[in-house]
């Protein structure tokens, strides 16, 4: 645990991980406070609904994380497909930094978790969130407004189902094979 | 409850539903048994490991039930691309039946399910075998074995992807959306 992050972002950043590992239900409050070190007050005085906050704000977390990967991945790129091929290669990276039998960061907290309506509402929220990130970055280098929507929202759906079929064979092979299958 | 199902049948599908549902650590055994009508030692007779065996069964008839969707959308065309597009246009169908918020019927199963390194070989064993699938209809229809394998992957990378963000915003035209977009 990193002694300098404060108690909030200690109990998202631990959440975020065992959401990942486990699931939302196979998670216990237990568990993310004794990986966290911190009292069940202050969980309670941060998330006054307890783990339906807390998966709240480790899905936001986790989507703020993904943006500064787009950006970092596209900045320095001169067209599109070489910011997607850099992404990919980054996201490759990260799967092979966690377990890989972790879930895809964002699926794990938008998809196995709470119940409700206003969860469901804030996954589309974030996935649009980081579909607009790789949009913009296509504007800047050229596109269409459509295209770049379009490009992005393409790239965003193979991400995602890449690092599905990565789970499931334990390599990021299929996430750094993916801007050869959408670009040629 | 369909009352022609063996009482193994009604164990696999209702508990096929309710993982899709609620993921695997979010059913418990008594729903299970509650909503397929069965008693508890019967459970146990088919599947001694009880919800890991049930957890397994469930997989394995999922991949049967969309290797058949691959079949049937294919077997009338004569191109991949025209299989491919109403193979995307079942699974929309697919979706608009289930509830918008179910987990893919193979993510579900594959990874929010037991630990344990043999639930995870067999999650690559029945991607590959749906892959299979695809590709031995990009064979039938003109394609090398290399290329028809590499248009399975895509596909299947694209639907699965494809599947998360049409969750997210509780619609399938992202689904029907795809050939579009990989085939231009």
């Amino acid at each position: 645990m990193d002694e300098g992050l404060s108690t909030r972002d200690k109990l998202v950043t631990v959440a975020a991980r065992l959401f990942r590992q486990k699931g939302y239900h196979g998670t216990g409050i237990a568990e993310v406070l004794a990986q966290a070190g911190v009292p069940k007050g202050s969980l309670y005085h941060h998330f006054p609904n307890g783990k339906e906050d807390l998966a709240q704000a480790a899905a936001e977390w986790t989507a703020a994380m993904l943006v500064r990967v787009v950006e970092d991945a596209f900045t320095p790129a001169v067209e599109f497909r070489a910011g997607a091929t850099t992404f990919c290669h980054k996201l490759a990276k990260l799967f092979d930094l966690s377990d890989s039998a972790d879930s895809c960061p964002i699926q794990a907290l938008i998809f196995d978790g709470p119940d409700g309506a206003a969860f469901r509402a804030q996954a589309a929220t974030l996935f649009d969130r980081l579909i607009g990130a790789v949009a913009r970055q296509g504007e800047r280098l050229g596109l269409e407004a459509d295209a770049a929507r379009e490009a992005a929202e393409t790239l965003l759906i193979a991400v995602e189902g890449g690092w599905t079929l990565a789970r499931a064979r334990r390599s990021s092979d299929v996430l750094r094979s993916i801007p050869a299958r959408l670009y040629g």
